[in-house]
């Protein structure tokens, strides 16, 4: 595939994790020709959940075309489940978009919209049984593909799911020279990066400090799926 | 080491590789009460390297002290090695931080501003033999500390070097939970990510294309250490 004209757009929102799409941003502005920007419901500084502040480079109003829709994560994807102006125009969005892709809790917000329906997909470990509520087929894998439906775990996920994307849509020859200019030879401290691999002490401690957390996201999904139902 | 008013003051210029301070302020922004920003010469808008745009919390007229100062990497590099007010105002900061720190080629601007002299330092790959003009033990690791002094090397090791730099002040409990938080279980697709690991092929590739911008790094660092041999 030619990487002309080749429109990659990330929806941006108050309280999403930066590092869900600041990591695939870096390895997709390294496609040649590729153009690759964040849109907005609005052109004002978005916060990040870290405080971090972007400016959008479209909003709702210019947003252009899109190959790849990329929404990404964090606390503020539980608002966004349930606020009809963004999923309406997700679905927009989405009907002209080669790639629907997400990463982290960002399938919530696509699954809500309706777009994840009948597929394959995947998120943030934490969020597995709030995503399995919808009429979708769950996986555990740290990125998902299914026809043109990509989702990414959790936050550092992003990095291998924009190296599987650049590849699949430019080549493996592309890929390894990103990911050779971003030094991608990973080497964590600790071996705690997967709830399979970490302490189920740490697994535990994490789901009752959250626990209130989820139980809202879980909240806004049954809400979701009963206005579908009632339609 | 307690984290309330632990501040960690990220530094931002044109020209910035992203990645190289967003993951490590994704990982530094989960340590409870740390106050992690970023600042930069003026509080305007700057563009990163991709184009994305970011909103400084501070410049160099309200910057507060610092426990750790951060200098990320980038082609403004480049320009920053023989810019005087920023080394002036670097040299300044780093007076007063507790750890003086670098990711990716951010450590050729502290070398330029004399911060690393006599100390052992890394930076990406493609520029350590830029690097190792100064008076510098020049280390291949990931990241390496020397009494105060730690430096990541390119883009990417900032993730590594942040969960680092976290156990070793704050212990490996929380280290351990942002890395599960931040879902840090690496699988990259290709094993392209390092000179090592890569193919040679690939590695000549990058050095002829990147000749240009490296000889133009060199010339800056022999006219910095001329500069200081006159005074």
């Amino acid at each position: 595939m030619s990487a002309s004209n080749f429109y990659i757009g990330i929806f941006i929102f108050p309280g999403v994790t930066q590092l869900d799409f600041t990591g695939p941003f870096e390895v997709f502005s390294r496609i040649p020709n590729a153009r690759v920007f964040l849109f907005a419901q609005t052109k004002e500084a978005v916060a990040a959940e870290s405080g971090m502040k972007f400016i959008p480079d479209y909003d709702f109003s210019d947003c252009p075309n899109l190959d790849i829709l990329l929404v990404p994560g964090g606390y503020g994807t539980t608002h966004l489940m349930e606020n009809q102006r963004v999923l309406d125009f997700l679905k927009i969005k989405a009907e002209n978009s080669k790639y629907i892709t997400s990463v982290c809790t960002g399938s919530l917000v696509l699954a809500s919209a309706g777009l994840l329906d009948g597929y394959k997909a995947t998120t943030h470990w934490l969020s597995l049984d709030v995503l399995k509520l919808f009429p979708i087929q769950i996986s555990g894998e740290r990125f998902v593909r299914d026809r043109n439906r990509i989702t990414g775990g959790g936050v550092t996920a992003g990095i291998d799911f924009a190296l599987f994307l650049t590849a699949e849509f430019f080549g493996t020859d592309l890929a390894e020279e990103i990911q050779l200019m971003i030094e991608y030879n990973p080497a964590p401290p600790f071996t705690s990066g997967h709830p399979t691999t970490a302490s189920s002490q740490l697994v535990e401690k994490i789901k009752g400090s959250r626990e209130i957390a989820q139980n809202r996201r879980k909240a806004a999904a049954i809400r979701v799926l009963e206005s579908k139902s009632k339609r």
